[in-house]
């Protein structure tokens, strides 16, 4: 039989795996992102968000009462992407800016009562994304795959 | 001893990690990739590279001579960004395209010989990043966490 493009396709996609590249760790770590990143995205889009601001609203929503700053480091964002993002959560309002009672200069970001209702369902469709894109992973794998990338994730 | 802003940031990162979502492995997959990027994005500076036209590079020095259509899929970048990567690594003379002996309406994207040259070096530098990233992590555990990410990252 000829070949189709497709096929072409996907012997250079199964060469490329096997390459160098392909299995060198930084790299897995890039594309299985990439894919999760798209899958959560679509799972977050009916609510009108998107991974970023989901994580803006889930942090908001715990117990931490964390300020812009707490955000911009741990979420890994410049100080403007996060204000973007609680100006968007906010005019929607999911997210309130508080004075932060430890540091009068600063404001903490909490979610309202809207915010943290919105921030379960959301966290119920991303749950069921993840599942969908880790369906191959055992709880037992997934348990050591989440213990080996924090230790890349929280260095020190 | 008053707190400093400092530890303030600390404590609250340090609760952060331990919310629902510092412990979400969608989460910590992003987080240890944007560690892993500024990490690999500093490492290839001097070549004047980063880690997406790297990825490219490594890919057009290997065996595979993958067109522009597989370099799209496999990096999961648009095709117009794929042109613009082969575009600028072309103009430095680092890789070429020549066309595809399997289909004649396609390219194929090849490291030239300065091209490889680079890639080798640049792929020393990005070796000795992901080492100092990952230096907690024993060759055993290295090993077990590329084959997890490797079922995230290529599914089916």
């Amino acid at each position: 039989m000829p070949r189709t493009p497709s096929d072409t396709a996907r012997a250079a996609s199964d060469r490329l795996r096997e390459s160098d590249l392909g299995t060198d760790v930084s790299f897995l770590l890039a594309r299985a992102n990439a894919l999760s990143v798209s899958a959560g995205n679509a799972a977050l889009a009916p609510f009108g968000l998107k991974v970023r601001s989901f994580s803006v609203l889930a942090l908001s929503a715990g117990e931490v009462r964390p300020t812009q700053r707490d955000l911009s480091e741990f979420l890994r964002l410049d100080p403007s992407q996060v204000v973007a993002l609680v100006d968007e959560l906010e005019k929607r309002g999911l997210v309130e800016r508080r004075p932060d009672p430890a540091d009068r200069r600063a404001n903490v970001v909490v979610a309202t009562e809207e915010g943290r209702s919105l921030h379960v369902q959301a966290a119920a469709a991303t749950r069921a994304a993840e599942r969908s894109l880790h369906g191959d992973l055992a709880a037992p794998d997934r348990r050591v795959l989440a213990d080996l990338l924090a230790r890349i994730a929280y260095p020190g």
